[in-house]
């Protein structure tokens, strides 16, 4: 099977336990489980799920005891999405082709759609890690994810870049804003998988390595492409960082200078795979890859 | 020592803990750990992580191993206030005499500094645990945590409550809210405090009782003293229920027989207490007859 079909078969796998673990629409509270449901359909890859899943693997685990860690992670990404998209900070009215959260259901059942999501997802995590064979793996993971989506994770990224909107920032500053906002919520997802299998510390080290190069990675190549993609293709608004005046790599080092940094990124990430059995690690060598050819 | 200056002792022993728990204003992100620290110093009776504590003292707990999770408790319900004090939900200026947190750093800042609290409460309680002595106990305490303040919990009752503003509600429908929206997190710190000591499943559940007594009870007291109550002693403004047509216990049962349940409940969270040695128990006992006679 060639890699996109294989991503497609797991993110369709990610999205069927998905729909198990949301809350059913009923109950006097039902609004917010709609709300909820709505952006978890909304879809996307599903790449930290996946991501999380494949560390499981790749570090030895053989059941399913990785899903509601996957589950949570995909919950935590979505309620950081909704939040985002509030007039209040980036007032977006459409996602992926749909109509944002706050568009749909009004900007309190918003706020209360994502603090949802980002309680439940501990709620999964922790309830699943008590009656799992190894809790202490559990907690051990759900630390890791409250890390990297915490305040001197994903939040502290978020914070940031809500603050340079409009302002010229330094390498130094926009690389804090990558590797909170985006790359460690990668590295989460790779360091909880390898831990719910019980890997040791060699292997945690590199797919943490791993993560974080190709979270760095994934960021460049997307100020990338919002310079030189496709609408079309993207399926999304280009260009609105130069509207933005944002700065990022496109703008501090130029289109090919921005490239070179990514490709040199992707390279690290695969070089960590070489400790592992290459088979095995096919699918995330794949993965990299595609981190900088997606949408060419 | 009387209850009044014990409860003050007590509160102000978890205002220095929280003290040592609040991020240290630096870093790119600092704007965001000024407005967590603003809304946490903003202060008030430090109810739930009074209880916790004294759960885990009433349980049989000797250490300070509660101190975290009392920590989280009190972050927990900060993010909600500062939630809900926010222009999209309930847009209140002023909290506790003092400017609420948009006023002061903005509605985007005021959203992140919620999600900010409600992580760093999982972070500060899942890093304890692991490093703990009683790991098993800190998961379950967490976990409880979670659903307390969950989508089966406290943001049930805000979602019903947002949504039922100016709508004349039943008797059920006013119960769910006052379940969820108050007394899940009361039950959860009194159930915390008991697994962190290792409690037995009959002082778990007199603990629980206990805290569902005294949620309920100071929810319908909120409702009465926002009829009857003077402006001066509560230290906010009274007759807001009256003026939004919002349901309430007086509302529906008028005043003398809103005070008899409240009375009622009272009596029967200590009753629960019975199981324990009655020196042990004073200051919850004497806790609950603070919550009918507060502000009289």
């Amino acid at each position: 099977m060639d890699f996109i079909s294989e991503l497609k078969e797991k993110s369709k796998y990610i999205d069927l336990k998905l729909e198990e673990y949301m809350p059913k629409e009923t109950g006097y509270q039902k609004t917010v489980f709609e709300a909820m449901n709505y952006s978890l359909r909304a879809g996307g890859k599903r790449l930290r799920p996946v991501l999380l899943m494949e560390s499981y693997r790749l570090c030895g685990g053989k059941d399913e005891a990785f899903i509601p860690f996957s589950i949570a992670i995909e919950m935590i990404h979505t309620y950081s999405l909704i939040h985002d998209d509030l007039p209040a900070i980036d007032n977006d009215d459409l996602r992926r082709g749909k109509a944002t959260n706050h568009k749909v259901f009004g900007e309190a059942m918003s706020i209360l759609a994502g603090d949802a999501l980002l309680s439940h997802s501990f709620e999964i995590m922790l309830g699943e890690s008590i009656v799992s064979k190894y809790p202490n793996r559990g907690l051990n993971a759900s630390y890791e994810i409250s890390k990297g989506a915490g305040i001197y994770g994903m939040i502290a990224g978020q914070v940031v870049d809500v603050e340079s909107e409009g302002e010229h920032i330094d390498r130094e500053k926009l690389d804090f804003i990558h590797m909170n906002k985006t790359a460690k919520m990668i590295i989460a997802s790779m360091r909880a998988g390898a831990m719910l299998a019980g890997a040791e510390a060699d292997k945690l080290d590199a797919v943490s390595v791993y993560g974080e190069r190709i979270g760095l990675a994934f960021q460049i190549v997307d100020d990338i492409l919002d310079v030189v993609g496709d609408e079309k293709t993207l399926g999304k608004h280009v260009g609105s960082d130069i509207e933005n005046e944002k700065s990022t790599y496109p703008a501090i080092f130029g289109i090919d200078k921005s490239w070179e940094i990514a490709r040199k990124l992707i390279s690290q990430a695969k070089e960590k795979l070489d400790i592992f059995d290459s088979e095995d690690s096919l699918f995330l060598s794949n993965l990299s890859d595609y981190i900088i050819n997606r949408e060419y």
